[in-house]
């Protein structure tokens, strides 16, 4: 019988994390140096640690993101005193195989169209440094 | 009788948010233009919308916000469905009488010299415009 490898031990601790709190505020930084950050749904976190997001070609993250690859990725969960801060560099994907691999139908209240919507396409997050708190404990991780 | 006069109705609904959301991350953009944000308990919003923290002045936010005083408040409640995202300007202040009135019991986990800690200080945050996300409806509200 095979079993899958395991993930590598950070990546493997985000999934966990990730367990408890999967929407985080995207933080991209416009052309004129402010900062905005938006609530999204965290779809993968990959062998990779490559973390994935769906998202419209159209709207604001994307010009963004197109012009200033460093981002900020923030989950908190007070419940749980869970926070975490990741800074990574964000590239807009277009692949329909991963779209598919990643599609999930409550996806449908933001495309209405699923995976034919012309304008969804993927974003990808590469972490470069991530820290985290648990509970008052300050913790760091790097993931690469 | 009298009564206080009411807040501004855009600090008002910010302050019935933060009923749901106390703790924050605190962004801060480093001299090499990196961003970093850690979990925060906020004390206060008081009458003009300013936002108060306590923090250590010896802290890596102090030396950040001291060189670059543009941050950003990030809440986020996902069990609630809560996210708030805030821009705005950074000031340390050092105000034995504002510390007084802000102070409460649980912060001697983190200055166990309470208000006689040496290294004690507040950071207000005057906020220059704020998105808020309820459910799944986005909406815009300006502080100032």
């Amino acid at each position: 019988m095979k079993t899958a490898p395991a993930y590598p031990p950070a990546i493997q601790k985000f999934k966990e994390l990730l367990n408890d709190v999967e929407v985080c505020m995207l933080l991209t930084t416009d052309s004129g140096g402010k900062t905005t950050s938006r609530p999204m749904v965290t779809l993968d976190v990959d062998r990779d640690g490559h973390i994935w997001f769906f998202t419209n070609e159209l709207s604001d993250k994307v010009q963004d993101a197109n012009k200033h690859a460093a981002v900020a990725l923030i989950y908190a969960r007070p419940s749980k005193n869970i926070y975490i801060h990741i800074n990574g560099a964000c590239t807009i994907v277009r692949d329909k195989a991963k779209e598919r691999e990643l599609w999930v139908p409550p996806l449908t209240e933001w495309f209405p169209l699923g995976l034919d919507d012309p304008k969804l396409c993927l974003i990808r997050v590469v972490p470069d440094e991530a820290h985290y708190w648990e509970s008052t404990l300050s913790k760091m991780v790097a993931f690469i």
